[in-house]
């Protein structure tokens, strides 16, 4: 089959912004910060009920809303910026040639100078704290202050307990229904106040740059509703400006709550600056990636000098977090030589590269304080990266993962000393009865910091699915307390994704991610699975479509095998006809019970013989049979 | 998109039967008996290693084999059954209109009798056991015997040690690799007498009809590889015969154990007579669902001589398992009435439905001493359904379900006193905090008879997408020790599953079990991944997909990004590009670290200025830079 001629941006962009089915964007007004008012999407069910689920997308799909990608979103956080006056503009980085990857002469100059030409309504000025200042969310929440982030995030949460309250009357059922939240402390009542105390002790992060004020503030957090991150970018074989940005929209859509730009090819800076000035959610970076280009490829060449510059311009950008490679230690890299698949991060075989060659402890571990210097100046947050994680089940829980891993402790501490805020990366490739250790290990060694895993993938023999393979670990390391899910897609392995591999990637990482909150039991969550459940029952396909994690899909599923409408208002569905419809009979079986409850002292049997007069029929044929 | 016109039959069964890539069918002899060939999927990589995989699709792929779908498949246990002597062949249940579902005149009654011609020679002399005999696999265990059978699924277990052998250098990571097995107790080495003590303690099912010689034995146990059953079957709404035929072969290439027929409409008979005599495979069915069939779908019509009557017809077809829901006592039913999604299992509503008329117990648990006596005839196994399996994560765990599992459990030791062979079915919905109390339930009431679960699914919002939601649960129940899980596909909740549907659903259901095996530490089932991972390593690209479950897909992912055949010899991949491969240079660290060892006395600083002065490049380029 050939692949349908890829229709032009705009229309993709159309797409990616279109309003979800029955639903409307409904803003939460905070009470302590003026211009606090959390975007959710409310679901309207033909029942009149109304369920609300947390959004991601942003602004693209309120109503209204016309994206223009060339002037980018508009920045929410400026006031809130401006109040604090610890921040001031300046000049910033003078741009270079070489930020692009433009060291020698390349063949594309032109279409990078068209580039940077429609990208000159997305420049800002950078800010950065003014002297002697700490501009970070840790360092406000130390200091006892509640911010308009913090107050977003609080009501972003969602943390209602009215949902628990109806099911007050039944206790064995609430037991049952609380979750287990293995050692999570997960309030009913999400308060700003909580948030800010959960930001001052390390174990959430806010990422939220004060140069990316386009920014919705959320948080990561093992108390906090499991997050999903995507992964986009371009190579150097493959993909586009315009397509990255259409990707973060269409992440954006299905509900990426961070979004990695792992571009690793040219025009690397100006891809950022289109993807930061259109961004509503934190974007992260792998800042080693860039430098890598700036020194043409040879990883021998690296040097502090390039990597610290690299870091400047990327937190002048607005990079919300930086994935730094700085526990994978020269001592560490021989544990590796055994392994059946080595190094397979990206960064930490760059940088282990480097320590062999120069047979020196990673740069990155040696400077660790000057790059908290710089972090702090931008609240760019650590995610400190693992550089050794496993790359195969053969290679799961070895001692070089783990020897990173409690460095990655140590640095989380010394980050904290400047105010910081930090989360730990984690693997990988790892069997379902090796994570748990992944888990504990974590939470003996790094201090509360959170956890953001890459899956992990459960097996090794699924490429194409991967995806699946690895949503089965994210939702179990996500239970056990991962804060953050980085997806893998079903290229994963064998190509780079598109925007149907990343809509599939993040769909099955919300499954992941949902599947824990609703196992912690993070109140409100499954309201959402209720409403579901419900719709179900009483045979509301419009409603279960419109609930789902992917509405159009569910539509045309259904529509396959009973596409007419009337089917929509069938009391039974196509998987067991009219004639077996099993929830239609429960429900004779509730109306029985309920009857047979009341009139108990008339006698059962005499329920009976009446039941049986009446004939209660099965079904409710909406057409004669065929 | 309009969905493209439907390719003719035939065409699609050679699309189910064509040979895997690189892939030849080989058959492991046996040595206690005259005919045991166990058929495994060989697997040629390119640096001349093979790879022996685990193979469900029968004769299908077997070189020179050409489907006959009138005639059916060779019947490989017909002599094993003559050698025992003790059945006999008779002339069976006369055939009656109403098996097909002919109660009233039918508008297809032409159609009917078309199907019927086809099938005419697909028509078998029923055998049953001789009077007096009891013929069933665990009746030959509990005597000491080893049949034909229970060798062939000893060999098909392919409990090879020495893949932990090669490990045995190296203790810590051995005990890492070896997996936990949570309470299994899985040999090393697996021997035909082992099956035989694994089933006569009722541990293990080997679903084997004495009118179905044209299985492949299997085992369903706690202690053997995890199985995967795919259901097909057409309904009242759609689907047709051929296409059923279609769905069997092509869930058996793609992995099912076992495939369940739940067809509901009409020509139910004789679409059975189809997918029997053309199954490699075990089949299992609801007859209930025929029994309602024949009494014109009115639940209260039904009575112990019409299922008695569809039990015998069904075993005299060679029905190897019979969902039985005899475990849904009166007093249950009321437990249910204040669920949210009531009762949600077919047959369960229907039994629901016919006690709560009558106010009569449950016809299926006062004959059921009765059924015994017909399915120790046959050897057809129990496979105690679990009418009150919840439907939605609301209803999870509740009295109900478990007052049922008890019962299965009563059950089961009545059935074993009949030495008929015996698994217990369980859900459906329950969150993953719920998992681990269903298994320990089981564990607790069921006397180790192996559990048979529906997924489960661990959220309510994924619709569309429940083979992922459900994955989840079943890799975590699979690794708990579940033997066998019931796939979901992407259809379910919406429709009917098509043949991409099944694929999609069963792929997800062998990552769920492999992960299992993986995690509980099935010898052999690692060397799979491990192969993959090398190949990985060492970028042998057509190895890659051929070891993959689903190579086609893994392939075309590849070519997408990458298609020229230059890139399947690449040492790097469209992920990364050439210059950042990962894996490349973890190739120069393990070599630079074995130089380093080696030459450890000549001091490291000497070292570092020679690879330095070798200025090693960290790739190869293919082609020139674009």
């Amino acid at each position: 089959m050939n692949a349908p001629e890829k229709p032009p941006f705009a229309s993709l962009l159309a797409q990616a912004c279109a309003p979800f089915p029955a639903s409307r964007k409904v803003h939460v007004p905070g009470t302590l910060h003026p211009g606090v008012a959390v975007p959710m999407r409310e679901i309207a069910l033909s029942n009149g009920e109304r369920v609300t689920v947390y959004d991601t997308s942003g602004p693209y799909t309120a109503p209204g809303f016309t994206a223009d990608v060339r002037t980018g979103l508009p920045a929410l956080r400026a006031p809130w910026l401006d109040a604090r006056g610890d921040t001031e503009p300046y000049a910033g980085r003078a741009p270079q040639a070489v930020d692009d990857g433009d060291r020698r002469d390349t063949p594309d100059a032109e279409r990078l100078q068209a580039l940077r030409q429609q990208a000159a309504g997305l420049q800002r000025t950078p800010r950065r704290a003014r002297a002697g200042q700490c501009v970070t969310q840790m360092h406000y929440a130390r200091r006892g202050i509640v911010t308009p982030e913090m107050e977003f995030v609080a009501l972003r949460e969602m943390g209602r307990h009215e949902w628990m309250q109806a099911y007050g009357g039944d206790a064995e059922r609430e037991a049952r229904l609380r979750g287990d939240a293995r050692g999570a402390r997960i309030p009913e009542l999400i308060t700003p106040e909580w948030v800010r105390d959960e930001v001052a002790a390390g174990r959430a992060v806010i990422p939220a740059n004060i140069n990316h004020p386009e920014l919705e503030p959320m948080a990561i957090g093992r108390n906090f509703r499991v997050k999903a991150n995507a992964n986009i970018g371009n190579s150097a074989v493959s993909s586009g400006i315009d397509e990255e940005v259409e990707k973060l929209v269409w992440s954006t859509r299905w509900g990426a709550d961070t979004v990695m730009d792992l571009s690793t090819g040219r025009h690397i800076h100006t891809t950022r600056d289109w993807i930061l000035r259109n961004s509503p959610v934190p974007i992260g970076t792998v800042p080693i990636y860039q430098a890598l280009e700036k020194v043409g490829g040879v990883a021998e060449d690296l040097s502090w000098p390039i990597f610290r510059d690299t870091l400047i311009e990327q937190a002048e950008q607005g990079v919300d977090y930086f994935t730094i490679h700085a526990g994978l230690r020269l001592p560490f890299i021989p544990l590796t030589a055994r392994r059946r698949t080595g190094i397979v991060s990206r960064g930490g075989s760059i940088l282990a590269k480097w320590c062999i060659t120069h047979h020196r402890e990673n740069f990155l571990y040696t400077h660790f304080a000057e790059i908290c210097e710089i972090l702090r100046a931008y609240d760019v947050s650590f995610s400190l990266g693992d550089g050794l994680r496993p790359g195969s089940l053969s290679d799961a829980n070895d001692e070089a993962q783990f020897a990173e891993l409690r460095t990655l402790g140590e640095l989380t501490q010394m980050a904290w000393q400047h105010d910081v805020q930090t989360m730990i990366e984690g693997p990988g490739h790892v069997p379902m009865h090796l994570i748990q250790a992944n888990m504990d290990e974590q939470l003996k060694h790094c201090h509360g910091a959170p956890f953001y895993t890459l899956g992990p993938l459960t097996i090794d023999i699924a490429p194409g699915y991967d995806h699946i393979a690895s949503a089965v670990g994210a939702a179990m390391i996500g239970w056990m307390g991962t804060a953050m899910l980085c997806y893998v897609t079903p290229k994963e392995h064998l190509g780079l994704p598109d925007r149907e591999d990343v809509k599939q990637g993040l769909i099955a990482y919300k499954i992941a991610a949902h599947a824990a909150d609703v196992a912690k039991g993070h109140p409100g969550a499954r309201a959402h699975d209720d409403a579901m459940s419900q719709a179900r029952f009483e045979f509301r396909w419009e409603d279960q479509f419109n609930l789902g994690l992917d509405p159009d899909t569910a539509r045309s599923f259904h529509d396959e095998t009973l596409p007419k409408d009337a089917a929509k208002q069938a009391h039974f569905c196509s998987m067991c006809g009219p004639k077996f419809c099993s929830m239609k009979i429960s429900q004779d079986v509730r109306q029985f019970s309920a009857e047979q409850e009341a009139a108990a002292e008339e006698g059962m049997a005499a329920k009976s013989a009446e039941f049986k007069a009446a004939g209660g029929a099965l079904y409710i044929p909406i057409r004669p049979e065929a």
